[in-house]
């Protein structure tokens, strides 16, 4: 079991920018990192609000002193603190990233960034270039691949049970947003504004998870795509809430993605099927601790999380905290991405930097992949939905 | 329910023109005619081979007589008789629809056609124009189409359930042609044969019964489409045992159709999903008894064949066999097309075309939609998957 | 594929009593009959209003004058007719059960009884011995026993995959009697008298179907049974809405069914799981082209009808109508079990009893042990719920 | 949203017994009490050996000092520091929960103790009366109440929804012990040992869990009931691995409960059925998001957690931690229930017994029917399966 042996890590000193009192996503970080001791929350930037932030970040246990009004202050002084933090995880809405991370990775403090990491690849590759220079992880928070049987997924593509790849299916498509809630709901408001959530909305908010999915899973490069994006509540305009995305992939296979916010009546229904010449797996984020199995010619097959016929060599495989049969669900996943972002902070903090590049995490490369997707996503869309090549 | 009002029509006298010993859809047509007593088969062209023909429609209970050589001397004899023939089935490769068609048209002989009517527009409009002429019937065998909670799906749209309809995903993508077993498979050879199959293969083979499901759901047109087309097996280039294709609609909707033969471990995942602004509906050819209707904001609903809750008005919905709960299958679905055809043929037959007009059945007009589809998928996939308007 | 085989057969001539005009399960009979041209109606005492039985007689095509009045003439005169009918089918409520297929067995006339077959034991033996003692064929109507998955999860048990059987749960448990429709349905309203009914209701109903495939399935005797029943609508007293049988089997293995017609909201819910040492098996009757397979520590298996993995040289398994992946029905699981019963009536015709004997069909042991079922069950819910023994 | 308002509550310190390094369910406790920051683990005695418990607890970041060589140390010295414990779960095997619950509630800590919680009824009754005399709470770790689509269907039910309930089925059946396991597995071992597991198996390892869920969502009253239990795997024997019971309620409802180890190929099964006389509910502890509901005549429905149709008055049923689609699981269901243990233990403190006695938790009540079930059960079980009344 992963857990057993990362617990012996040295617990992190951490903190957040964002993910305050109300926010959407702030708890999952908190959940996640404190899940297994790895990470002790001891600052925070957590709000736009510094005064609503601090009594958050009080309530939460934080010392009023490290309770900070910006997160520039916050880098500056806690890097100058023998006990500063080292890392910090940025969950404030997307306009705000690139300069955070920025600030975070100058400051010499590791992040751990929400998606999608910037609105430009050139700034994505820029972060990763300062990370490199100082010696700092920046991972980026895809939350949904700490699934086991996502991993599981991936260890079958790898050891060829598929066989090559033919087809890739994805699909995040919600109907949460089929009518103009956005009106009554500040957490939706932002992402419809191209200012604070980038050149997308549905495709980065949550087409991102489902397309970093399916390369986690195969590996695969992306050739050339073709994009169309609607907005459907004509208010969204220029941003989408729904789109299909068509794929060709490096070595011949094809894809479509589908990520839509007016799916009426869906709750998630993120699915991702990866069909080989010999067999389909297929994963679905609301039956989380399954796996199908197809091969051709064969029954299908129900894998489920925790059993001993899974690729259990795997550390991402076998971090069960629960035996079979129990319902792990999202907090797992997210739990699990963050005791790796605690495995390579340390290796990085050691300067092991062979652990840090044996170790699967979401990593800035991750997150650059997801940027460059939407620019070539965009690019399509807006340009009679042709066809673009994925790499210049 | 729908039977017990057909059942007082005349029988009528049938034929087939293939569908012989062996063939993979004889069994279904010979099922779904006879099955209410509509159609009586009297006659046949039920093989390539004449002798294999006569032993086989022999078996079946036809006069040695009525067991012909060939259609051309069937329809030639069976026109002259007084009891001769009303009607026929044709269930032989592509390639020979529009010239078996077209002969059975002209001796005055009503007929059902297995799709694809023909291999371009302008033969299907020809024998459009030749039915027309002479009065007679042309139909065209989407099975699928008498499934009960397909109508239900599409009184739903029809009653504004949904509201706008903003997104129809539609798939029909099984796993058996994953290899070449073609080889060993005649009835999946001359599928893959340009000359015999027509310009495609998984988009005319199954992506056409997908495409009419959605149109028959929907009724919205196809304004462009896009699409991408791959032979994984090499030698079954330059037909595609796999298509993606992607869809905007006159009304602003837009689909994705995915056809695949290659999709491994899959039975055959028709699945037909239309999205509207309040709600979606979600059919799948495999649990065909249920219909999933989703309205936002409320719970998932599983509508389920028989049950009063039905739009009952509509005698497509209630053409019940049996009561709820036991599971009608895809026999019922060809029996329920069938007596539709009952019932429009015999309305020909007595001139009354007000009926004719008043009654669904699946006609030339969907056989002619699902040619040109064919057609524009071609034209785009030929042509570096590029956007293509559907009518000219 | 069993099909094949058997429509070589000579062609039977079948009458049918009961299942008239609104009947609820005539059609499936006549439909199961004729599908495969293996019976041909030309008799029948379709109602107990002679002038309604021969007017519905006329239009499913059978000649006036042998649409009798009551199945006493057609039996008298049928016997006497050199095209006499071969075998006749009783479709009536269950108290006129045994007298009709006593009469027909007299007569020299094969008999397909619907379930329960009697009202007691005794009655049951006594046409077992009639039927023994004129050469002749009597067929119980367990409609449900001719899915060929059920017959796959037969094979498995006896090729011994799940080893010893330890549990056998069953239940047919629908809603559709949760109010007091009996007020307003006669087709309801017979089926809670005692005298028309017998001695229960729901267990012979329905609670027999589901008996009779746990029987089908293991083979196993029943040793003791404890059973409790109640009429929750009180007009229904002394036949029950709903039951729970406890079991124990002659092997050390146990089990439960429930049978319920006040299962509020569920349509049939007839699902049987047998459990072995090493393997379990689960089928559902909403869902009957797919078996679920489970081997302890081993992913969860779906077996698929049609497929190529299935015990394929047992003739009751691979009776495909159509390929795998499309939805076969309750209507080709009653075809089925009629073309099993013309193998054995033709045989019986040739005095081939090795033959009748060599094939599996519900026979009248078969009901005989549901009627057997049905006493005990009786004996124990009335005496405090007791634990009886299953033979004397 | 719950976990707001109780995240304003004084944080409890909390200790241990048992659960340490390899335990099964140590690490749920763990993370279920700390989750919302409403216990802390200050102390405790978390091993049978001694050392092996001060090694896990100092890695868990308790001061060595109190990590105890056992739990009577333990309770004597932290209840007398200022500082000291003032709640502690107990996660040791069943025979010793008796004597350390009894113990903590001396020293006057309040106790989460897991089930059963006794071995007797008499043994449950004076715990109950030991923690009244001490103004303390005696908490019974159902850990599957928590999940709060089983609040949505008791307040359906207490809302009257379902109409006067008539049938209620629950399982609890997985297959891990279908072979005999416990060879090498000594935390199977000491469950097959009357000795330590007490006078059942199954029955109070697992069918007590469904037990209590059928209990808290129906409230109604068990009047008598027949058990059968086996011991497939001989030497388990007089221990059950598998039992069926047959229940009555007190209001005329009738339901079953089968609990077994040796359900091969299954991970849990864990489901409760309500039948009503207008709707039906059932939820599947493997798909703990989703409860159906199903009204008699109208389309089955699927409710999912965090949708604002559901009772959100009710705090038990609101209190996501993240938005609805999002696959929530086991951790959080206990997470809930120490939220309740934190809120009844902060108003005893504070000598506020209304809001105790206003809060729904698994209190010892809970518990002490968990006995007297298991008791009666064993009772029929050992006496030729008859029929018990429930209470004396
Ligand atoms: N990985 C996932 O599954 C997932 C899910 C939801 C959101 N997200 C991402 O997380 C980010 C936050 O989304 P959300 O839905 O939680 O947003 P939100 O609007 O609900 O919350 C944003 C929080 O950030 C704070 N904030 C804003 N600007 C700040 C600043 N300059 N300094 C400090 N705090 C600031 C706000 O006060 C608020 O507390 C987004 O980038 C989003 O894409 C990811
Ligand atoms: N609607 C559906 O669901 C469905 C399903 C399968 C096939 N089809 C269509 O049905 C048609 C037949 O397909 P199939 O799979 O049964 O093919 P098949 O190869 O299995 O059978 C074709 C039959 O036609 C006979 N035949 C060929 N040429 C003939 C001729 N000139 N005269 C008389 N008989 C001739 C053959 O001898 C054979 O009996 C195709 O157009 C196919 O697209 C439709
Ligand atoms: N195998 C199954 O799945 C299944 C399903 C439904 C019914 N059944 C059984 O079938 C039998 C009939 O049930 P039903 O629901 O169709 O009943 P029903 O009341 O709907 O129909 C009974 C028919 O029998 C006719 N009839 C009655 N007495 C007659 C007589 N003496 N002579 C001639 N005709 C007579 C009636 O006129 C009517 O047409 C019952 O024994 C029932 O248990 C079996
Ligand atoms: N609520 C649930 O879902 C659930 C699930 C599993 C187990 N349980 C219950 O939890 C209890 C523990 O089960 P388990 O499977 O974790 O057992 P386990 O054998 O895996 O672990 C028992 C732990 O208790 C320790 N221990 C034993 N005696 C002790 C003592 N006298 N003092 C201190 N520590 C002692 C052991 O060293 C070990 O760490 C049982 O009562 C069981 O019924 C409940």
């Amino acid at each position: 079991m992963f857990d057993d042996k990362v617990r012996e890590l040295p617990t992190l000193r951490w903190a957040m920018v964002g993910g305050g009192k109300g926010s959407q996503i702030g708890y999952a970080h908190r959940c996640g990192a404190t899940r297994d001791g790895l990470f002790r929350l001891v600052a925070g930037a957590f709000d736009i609000d510094p005064q609503r932030g601090r009594e958050f970040g009080v309530k939460l246990g934080v010392l009023p002193e490290r309770c900070y009004d910006n997160y520039q202050t916050m880098f500056a002084l806690e890097s100058k603190r023998d006990d500063g933090i080292n890392v910090v995880s940025i969950a404030t809405p997307n306009s705000t990233h690139y300069e955070i991370t920025k600030c975070a990775l100058l400051a010499g403090i590791h992040v751990v960034c929400e998606k999608p990491v910037t609105f430009t690849l050139k700034e994505a590759e820029e972060l990763k270039a300062i990370a490199k220079d100082h010696g700092l992880i920046l991972g980026v928070m895809y939350g949904y691949s700490g699934f086991q049987m996502v991993h599981q997924a991936r260890s079958l593509v790898q050891n060829n049970l598929l066989g090559e790849i033919r087809v890739i299916n994805m699909q995040f498509a919600h109907g949460f947003h089929s009518q103009e809630v956005e009106l009554n709901d500040p957490g939706a408001k932002w992402r419809m504004n191209p200012n604070i959530s980038g050149p997308t909305y549905v495709l980065g908010d949550i087409g991102t998870h489902a397309f970093y999915l399916g390369q986690l899973i195969t590996g695969l490069a992306v050739k050339k795509l073709c994009c169309s994006r609607q907005s459907f509540v004509k208010s969204r305009a220029p941003l989408e809430d729904n789109a299909h995305v068509m794929m060709h992939f490096e070595n011949g296979a094809v894809g479509m993605l589908w990520a839509s916010a007016v799916n009426a009546g869906s709750m998630h229904q993120q699915k991702i099927r990866v069909v080989g010449e010999k067999a389909s797996i297929e994963w679905w984020d609301e039956r989380p601790n399954q796996l199908i199995y197809e091969e051709q010619g064969k029954p299908s097959q129900v894998l489920e999380r925790g059993m001993g016929y899974l690729d259990s060599h795997d550390d991402a495989i076998s971090s069960d905290r629960i035996g079979a049969g129990h319902a792990e669900g999202f907090f797992e996943s997210w739990a699990n991405v963050y005791a790796r972002f605690a495995v390579v902070i340390n290796a990085a903090n050691a300067n092991d930097w062979q652990t840090v590049n044996a170790t699967w995490f979401p990593d800035v490369d991750a997150g650059i992949e997801g940027v460059r997707w939407l620019e070539r996503c965009v690019e399509s869309a807006d340009n009679d939905e042709k066809w673009v090549a994925y790499r210049e």
